[in-house]
Protein backbone atom coordinates (compact mmCIF):
# COMPACT_ATOMS: atom_id res chain seq x y z
CA UNK A 1 0.00 0.00 0.00
CA UNK A 2 1.28 3.46 -1.35
CA UNK A 3 0.29 6.55 1.35
CA UNK A 4 0.91 9.93 1.51
CA UNK A 5 1.24 11.79 4.58
CA UNK A 6 0.45 15.06 5.02
CA UNK A 7 1.21 17.16 7.96
CA UNK A 8 -0.61 20.17 7.52
CA UNK A 9 0.22 23.95 7.68
CA UNK A 10 0.24 27.02 5.60
CA UNK A 11 3.76 28.24 6.16
CA UNK A 12 4.75 24.32 5.90
CA UNK A 13 2.98 21.76 4.89
CA UNK A 14 5.18 18.19 5.13
CA UNK A 15 4.00 15.82 2.58
CA UNK A 16 5.71 12.06 2.77
CA UNK A 17 4.76 9.60 0.99
CA UNK A 18 5.73 6.05 1.79
CA UNK A 19 5.36 1.83 0.32
CA UNK A 20 3.98 -0.45 3.25
CA UNK A 21 4.28 -4.19 3.10
CA UNK A 22 3.64 -5.47 6.53
CA UNK A 23 6.19 -4.86 8.31
CA UNK A 24 8.11 -3.25 5.68
CA UNK A 25 8.42 0.73 4.95
CA UNK A 26 10.26 2.11 2.01
CA UNK A 27 10.65 5.59 1.32
CA UNK A 28 8.81 6.96 -1.89
CA UNK A 29 8.94 10.63 -1.56
CA UNK A 30 9.34 13.49 1.63
CA UNK A 31 8.94 17.50 0.54
CA UNK A 32 7.84 20.79 2.58
CA UNK A 33 5.29 22.73 0.55
CA UNK A 34 6.55 26.16 2.01
CA UNK A 35 5.08 29.33 1.03
CA UNK A 36 6.10 33.22 2.68
CA UNK A 37 3.99 34.40 5.30
CA UNK A 38 4.13 37.87 2.75
CA UNK A 39 1.61 35.93 0.52
CA UNK A 40 -2.30 36.02 0.35
CA UNK A 41 -3.46 33.38 1.88
CA UNK A 42 -5.46 32.22 -1.09
CA UNK A 43 -1.98 31.88 -2.79
CA UNK A 44 -0.53 29.92 -0.43
CA UNK A 45 -3.28 27.32 -0.40
CA UNK A 46 -3.25 27.32 -4.06
CA UNK A 47 0.46 26.52 -3.94
CA UNK A 48 0.47 23.76 -1.47
CA UNK A 49 -2.97 22.11 -3.23
CA UNK A 50 -0.61 22.62 -6.61
CA UNK A 51 2.37 20.16 -4.65
CA UNK A 52 -0.20 17.76 -3.20
CA UNK A 53 -2.36 17.53 -7.02
CA UNK A 54 1.26 17.13 -8.31
CA UNK A 55 2.20 14.50 -5.86
CA UNK A 56 -0.95 12.52 -6.29
CA UNK A 57 -0.44 12.46 -9.80
CA UNK A 58 3.01 11.63 -9.91
CA UNK A 59 3.21 9.16 -7.60
CA UNK A 60 -0.62 7.90 -7.38
CA UNK A 61 -1.01 6.73 -3.94
CA UNK A 62 -3.71 4.31 -2.65
CA UNK A 63 -4.67 6.69 0.35
CA UNK A 64 -4.15 10.01 1.85
CA UNK A 65 -3.34 10.29 5.86
CA UNK A 66 -3.27 13.62 7.44
CA UNK A 67 -2.49 15.12 10.81
CA UNK A 68 -6.70 15.81 12.59
CA UNK A 69 -6.37 20.05 13.50
CA UNK A 70 -8.03 20.56 17.01
CA UNK A 71 -9.32 24.05 17.34
CA UNK A 72 -8.15 24.45 21.08
CA UNK A 73 -4.31 25.01 20.78
CA UNK A 74 -2.57 27.08 18.86
CA UNK A 75 -5.28 29.78 18.67
CA UNK A 76 -3.04 32.42 16.67
CA UNK A 77 -1.67 29.67 13.70
CA UNK A 78 -4.81 27.15 13.69
CA UNK A 79 -7.16 29.13 11.17
CA UNK A 80 -4.41 28.10 8.27
CA UNK A 81 -3.47 25.23 9.43
CA UNK A 82 -7.56 24.50 9.15
CA UNK A 83 -7.45 25.66 5.69
CA UNK A 84 -4.57 24.11 4.62
CA UNK A 85 -6.20 20.42 5.69
CA UNK A 86 -9.15 21.58 4.05
CA UNK A 87 -7.36 22.11 0.13
CA UNK A 88 -5.59 18.73 1.31
CA UNK A 89 -9.13 17.21 2.00
CA UNK A 90 -10.42 18.66 -2.03
CA UNK A 91 -8.02 16.99 -3.76
CA UNK A 92 -7.43 13.64 -1.62
CA UNK A 93 -11.76 13.73 -2.72
CA UNK A 94 -11.11 15.01 -6.23
CA UNK A 95 -8.41 11.96 -7.02
CA UNK A 96 -10.74 9.60 -5.25
CA UNK A 97 -8.67 8.77 -2.69
CA UNK A 98 -9.83 8.01 0.87
CA UNK A 99 -8.58 9.63 3.61
CA UNK A 100 -8.13 9.30 7.64
CA UNK A 101 -7.04 11.82 9.97
CA UNK A 102 -4.78 10.60 13.25
CA UNK A 103 -4.33 12.20 16.59
CA UNK A 104 -0.77 13.58 17.51
CA UNK A 105 -1.08 11.24 19.93
CA UNK A 106 -1.83 7.96 17.60
CA UNK A 107 0.76 9.02 15.57
CA UNK A 108 3.62 9.02 18.61
CA UNK A 109 2.26 5.84 19.84
CA UNK A 110 2.35 4.20 16.52
CA UNK A 111 5.67 4.69 15.49
CA UNK A 112 7.91 5.24 19.08
CA UNK A 113 5.37 3.46 21.43
CA UNK A 114 4.30 6.17 23.15
CA UNK A 115 1.70 8.81 22.76
CA UNK A 116 3.54 11.21 24.20
CA UNK A 117 6.97 11.06 23.03
CA UNK A 118 8.72 13.88 21.97
CA UNK A 119 9.13 15.24 18.74
CA UNK A 120 12.65 14.63 18.09
CA UNK A 121 11.83 10.45 18.73
CA UNK A 122 9.42 10.84 16.38
CA UNK A 123 12.28 11.75 13.79
CA UNK A 124 14.43 9.28 15.20
CA UNK A 125 12.20 6.57 14.97
CA UNK A 126 11.17 7.59 11.70
CA UNK A 127 14.72 6.98 10.06
CA UNK A 128 14.85 3.93 11.47
CA UNK A 129 11.67 2.39 10.35
CA UNK A 130 12.94 3.91 6.37
CA UNK A 131 16.62 2.94 7.00
CA UNK A 132 17.66 6.42 7.12
CA UNK A 133 21.16 7.33 8.55
CA UNK A 134 19.02 10.61 9.41
CA UNK A 135 15.87 12.42 10.87
CA UNK A 136 14.51 13.78 7.70
CA UNK A 137 14.66 18.16 8.27
CA UNK A 138 12.83 20.05 8.59
CA UNK A 139 10.49 18.33 11.69
CA UNK A 140 7.49 18.69 9.19
CA UNK A 141 8.82 16.27 6.77
CA UNK A 142 9.22 13.57 9.24
CA UNK A 143 5.92 14.27 10.87
CA UNK A 144 3.97 13.50 7.38
CA UNK A 145 6.26 10.18 6.84
CA UNK A 146 4.85 9.12 10.98
CA UNK A 147 1.54 10.26 9.78
CA UNK A 148 1.64 7.87 6.45
CA UNK A 149 3.87 5.28 8.50
CA UNK A 150 0.69 5.43 11.22
CA UNK A 151 -2.03 4.62 8.42
CA UNK A 152 -0.21 1.89 6.90
CA UNK A 153 0.33 0.26 10.10
CA UNK A 154 -3.02 0.57 11.62
CA UNK A 155 -4.53 -2.47 13.24
CA UNK A 156 -1.46 -4.44 12.26
CA UNK A 157 1.37 -5.67 14.07
CA UNK A 158 4.21 -2.86 13.80
CA UNK A 159 7.76 -3.08 13.10
CA UNK A 160 10.13 -2.32 16.50
CA UNK A 161 8.27 -3.61 19.40
CA UNK A 162 8.92 -0.51 22.27
CA UNK A 163 9.04 -1.39 25.81
CA UNK A 164 5.32 -0.37 26.16
CA UNK A 165 4.11 -2.42 23.20
CA UNK A 166 6.25 -5.55 24.79
CA UNK A 167 4.75 -4.81 28.16
CA UNK A 168 1.36 -5.29 26.77
CA UNK A 169 1.77 -8.36 24.35
CA UNK A 170 3.33 -9.66 27.30
CA UNK A 171 0.13 -8.93 29.56
CA UNK A 172 -2.32 -10.06 26.97
CA UNK A 173 -0.41 -13.19 26.06
CA UNK A 174 -0.85 -13.93 30.34
CA UNK A 175 -4.12 -13.25 30.19
CA UNK A 176 -4.79 -16.06 26.91
CA UNK A 177 -2.57 -18.00 29.28
CA UNK A 178 -4.81 -18.22 32.36
CA UNK A 179 -8.62 -18.02 30.18
CA UNK A 180 -6.79 -21.82 28.87
CA UNK A 181 -5.90 -22.88 31.79
CA UNK A 182 -9.06 -22.06 33.30
CA UNK A 183 -10.74 -24.08 30.46
CA UNK A 184 -8.49 -27.14 30.42
CA UNK A 185 -9.64 -26.83 34.43
CA UNK A 186 -13.47 -27.02 33.27
CA UNK A 187 -13.00 -29.53 31.38
CA UNK A 188 -11.60 -32.17 33.90
CA UNK B 1 -18.68 45.24 -10.54
CA UNK B 2 -20.00 41.87 -10.21
CA UNK B 3 -19.26 40.33 -6.70
CA UNK B 4 -19.38 37.08 -5.28
CA UNK B 5 -20.06 36.96 -1.44
CA UNK B 6 -19.73 33.69 0.25
CA UNK B 7 -20.70 33.36 4.05
CA UNK B 8 -18.08 29.80 4.49
CA UNK B 9 -19.68 27.19 6.66
CA UNK B 10 -19.53 23.24 6.18
CA UNK B 11 -23.42 22.63 6.74
CA UNK B 12 -24.78 25.98 4.68
CA UNK B 13 -22.57 27.77 2.48
CA UNK B 14 -24.26 31.34 1.42
CA UNK B 15 -23.39 31.83 -2.23
CA UNK B 16 -24.85 35.21 -3.48
CA UNK B 17 -23.98 37.18 -6.57
CA UNK B 18 -24.79 40.55 -6.91
CA UNK B 19 -24.15 43.29 -9.94
CA UNK B 20 -23.30 47.41 -8.40
CA UNK B 21 -22.94 50.13 -10.11
CA UNK B 22 -22.45 53.22 -7.64
CA UNK B 23 -25.85 53.09 -5.39
CA UNK B 24 -27.54 50.37 -7.62
CA UNK B 25 -27.05 46.69 -6.64
CA UNK B 26 -29.14 44.08 -8.59
CA UNK B 27 -29.54 40.86 -7.30
CA UNK B 28 -27.61 37.65 -10.16
CA UNK B 29 -27.79 34.59 -8.51
CA UNK B 30 -28.50 33.38 -4.21
CA UNK B 31 -28.28 29.93 -3.28
CA UNK B 32 -26.83 27.74 -0.35
CA UNK B 33 -24.47 25.07 -1.00
CA UNK B 34 -26.04 22.44 2.12
CA UNK B 35 -24.32 19.28 2.75
CA UNK B 36 -25.53 16.17 4.91
CA UNK B 37 -23.24 16.34 8.52
CA UNK B 38 -23.46 12.22 7.57
CA UNK B 39 -20.97 12.89 4.79
CA UNK B 40 -17.22 12.88 5.81
CA UNK B 41 -15.27 15.97 5.89
CA UNK B 42 -13.64 15.38 2.47
CA UNK B 43 -17.00 14.97 0.28
CA UNK B 44 -18.46 18.22 2.05
CA UNK B 45 -15.76 20.21 0.96
CA UNK B 46 -15.69 18.90 -2.78
CA UNK B 47 -19.57 19.98 -2.85
CA UNK B 48 -18.80 23.51 -1.51
CA UNK B 49 -15.88 23.62 -3.87
CA UNK B 50 -18.19 22.19 -7.03
CA UNK B 51 -20.56 24.60 -6.22
CA UNK B 52 -18.34 27.85 -6.31
CA UNK B 53 -16.57 26.92 -9.37
CA UNK B 54 -19.64 26.23 -11.19
CA UNK B 55 -21.00 30.17 -9.62
CA UNK B 56 -17.45 31.25 -11.41
CA UNK B 57 -17.90 29.76 -14.60
CA UNK B 58 -21.74 30.79 -15.21
CA UNK B 59 -21.72 33.99 -13.47
CA UNK B 60 -18.06 35.21 -14.08
CA UNK B 61 -17.86 37.81 -10.96
CA UNK B 62 -15.09 40.50 -10.74
CA UNK B 63 -13.79 39.62 -7.61
CA UNK B 64 -15.18 37.25 -4.12
CA UNK B 65 -16.04 38.76 -1.07
CA UNK B 66 -16.13 36.54 1.98
CA UNK B 67 -16.72 36.80 6.09
CA UNK B 68 -13.32 36.52 7.43
CA UNK B 69 -13.47 33.35 9.86
CA UNK B 70 -12.50 33.84 13.77
CA UNK B 71 -10.60 31.33 15.43
CA UNK B 72 -12.62 32.87 18.60
CA UNK B 73 -15.79 31.89 19.00
CA UNK B 74 -18.01 28.76 18.21
CA UNK B 75 -14.94 26.52 18.60
CA UNK B 76 -17.25 23.74 17.71
CA UNK B 77 -17.93 24.61 14.47
CA UNK B 78 -15.03 26.88 13.83
CA UNK B 79 -12.83 24.12 12.16
CA UNK B 80 -15.54 23.03 9.23
CA UNK B 81 -16.06 26.82 8.67
CA UNK B 82 -12.24 27.53 8.31
CA UNK B 83 -11.74 24.30 5.91
CA UNK B 84 -14.90 25.86 4.05
CA UNK B 85 -13.11 28.96 3.62
CA UNK B 86 -10.01 27.65 2.45
CA UNK B 87 -11.91 25.47 -0.40
CA UNK B 88 -13.65 28.90 -1.38
CA UNK B 89 -10.10 30.78 -1.56
CA UNK B 90 -8.83 28.17 -3.81
CA UNK B 91 -11.46 28.21 -6.29
CA UNK B 92 -10.66 32.21 -6.48
CA UNK B 93 -6.95 31.83 -6.69
CA UNK B 94 -7.48 29.26 -9.64
CA UNK B 95 -10.31 31.25 -11.39
CA UNK B 96 -7.38 34.63 -11.00
CA UNK B 97 -10.00 36.49 -8.81
CA UNK B 98 -9.39 39.09 -5.93
CA UNK B 99 -10.66 37.98 -2.48
CA UNK B 100 -11.42 40.10 -0.10
CA UNK B 101 -12.57 39.06 3.80
CA UNK B 102 -14.61 41.32 6.00
CA UNK B 103 -15.83 40.68 9.34
CA UNK B 104 -19.60 40.57 10.71
CA UNK B 105 -19.20 44.25 12.02
CA UNK B 106 -18.16 45.47 8.82
CA UNK B 107 -21.26 44.05 7.24
CA UNK B 108 -23.69 45.11 9.39
CA UNK B 109 -21.92 48.46 9.63
CA UNK B 110 -22.04 48.64 5.69
CA UNK B 111 -25.46 47.31 4.95
CA UNK B 112 -27.55 48.77 8.30
CA UNK B 113 -25.15 51.71 9.39
CA UNK B 114 -24.33 49.52 12.61
CA UNK B 115 -21.79 47.08 13.57
CA UNK B 116 -23.83 45.37 16.31
CA UNK B 117 -26.94 45.35 14.03
CA UNK B 118 -29.15 41.92 14.98
CA UNK B 119 -29.15 39.32 12.07
CA UNK B 120 -32.85 40.12 11.08
CA UNK B 121 -31.89 43.56 10.55
CA UNK B 122 -29.34 42.38 7.72
CA UNK B 123 -31.42 40.15 6.29
CA UNK B 124 -34.76 43.00 5.92
CA UNK B 125 -32.13 45.74 4.64
CA UNK B 126 -30.67 43.39 2.22
CA UNK B 127 -34.26 42.98 0.90
CA UNK B 128 -34.87 46.90 1.04
CA UNK B 129 -31.19 47.23 -0.98
CA UNK B 130 -32.18 44.44 -4.11
CA UNK B 131 -35.34 45.62 -3.95
CA UNK B 132 -37.20 42.16 -2.84
CA UNK B 133 -40.48 41.77 -0.99
CA UNK B 134 -38.95 39.26 1.50
CA UNK B 135 -35.49 38.74 2.89
CA UNK B 136 -33.36 35.61 1.51
CA UNK B 137 -34.26 32.68 3.19
CA UNK B 138 -32.42 31.21 4.95
CA UNK B 139 -29.94 33.21 6.87
CA UNK B 140 -26.71 32.44 5.21
CA UNK B 141 -28.14 33.20 1.99
CA UNK B 142 -29.00 37.10 3.21
CA UNK B 143 -25.79 36.94 4.76
CA UNK B 144 -24.01 36.29 1.67
CA UNK B 145 -25.47 39.17 -0.65
CA UNK B 146 -24.42 41.14 2.65
CA UNK B 147 -21.15 40.67 1.99
CA UNK B 148 -21.40 40.61 -1.40
CA UNK B 149 -23.01 44.29 -0.93
CA UNK B 150 -20.15 45.33 1.37
CA UNK B 151 -17.07 44.79 -0.79
CA UNK B 152 -19.42 46.17 -3.74
CA UNK B 153 -19.99 49.44 -1.52
CA UNK B 154 -17.10 49.62 0.21
CA UNK B 155 -15.44 53.20 0.47
CA UNK B 156 -18.51 54.70 -1.41
CA UNK B 157 -21.19 56.57 -0.35
CA UNK B 158 -24.17 54.02 0.32
CA UNK B 159 -27.64 52.96 -0.82
CA UNK B 160 -30.26 53.77 1.88
CA UNK B 161 -29.12 56.03 4.46
CA UNK B 162 -29.53 54.65 8.15
CA UNK B 163 -30.52 56.56 11.24
CA UNK B 164 -26.91 56.80 12.67
CA UNK B 165 -25.71 57.48 8.55
CA UNK B 166 -28.55 60.73 8.82
CA UNK B 167 -27.14 61.55 12.30
CA UNK B 168 -23.26 61.60 10.93
CA UNK B 169 -24.37 64.01 8.19
CA UNK B 170 -26.42 66.38 9.82
CA UNK B 171 -23.35 66.49 12.40
CA UNK B 172 -20.96 67.23 9.43
CA UNK B 173 -22.97 69.47 7.23
CA UNK B 174 -23.39 71.42 10.68
CA UNK B 175 -19.61 71.79 11.41
CA UNK B 176 -19.03 72.42 7.65
CA UNK B 177 -21.42 75.60 7.73
CA UNK B 178 -20.11 76.92 10.80
CA UNK B 179 -16.23 76.48 9.05
CA UNK B 180 -17.98 78.62 6.54
CA UNK B 181 -19.58 81.28 8.90
CA UNK B 182 -16.64 81.53 10.78
CA UNK B 183 -14.41 82.30 6.94
CA UNK B 184 -17.06 84.69 5.78
CA UNK B 185 -16.61 86.37 9.13
CA UNK B 186 -13.65 86.66 8.53
CA UNK B 187 -13.68 88.14 5.40
CA UNK B 188 -15.75 90.99 6.56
Amino acid sequence: MRVLGVDPGLTRCGLGIVDIEGRRVNLVSVSVAATPSTWETPARLASIADAVDALLAEFTPDAVAMERVFAQHNVRTVMGTAQASGVVMLAAERAGLPLSLYTPSEVKAAVTGEGRAAKPQVGFMVARILGLTDPPKPADAADALAIAITHGWRGKAQGAATAAQERWAAAEKAANGQAASRQTARRR
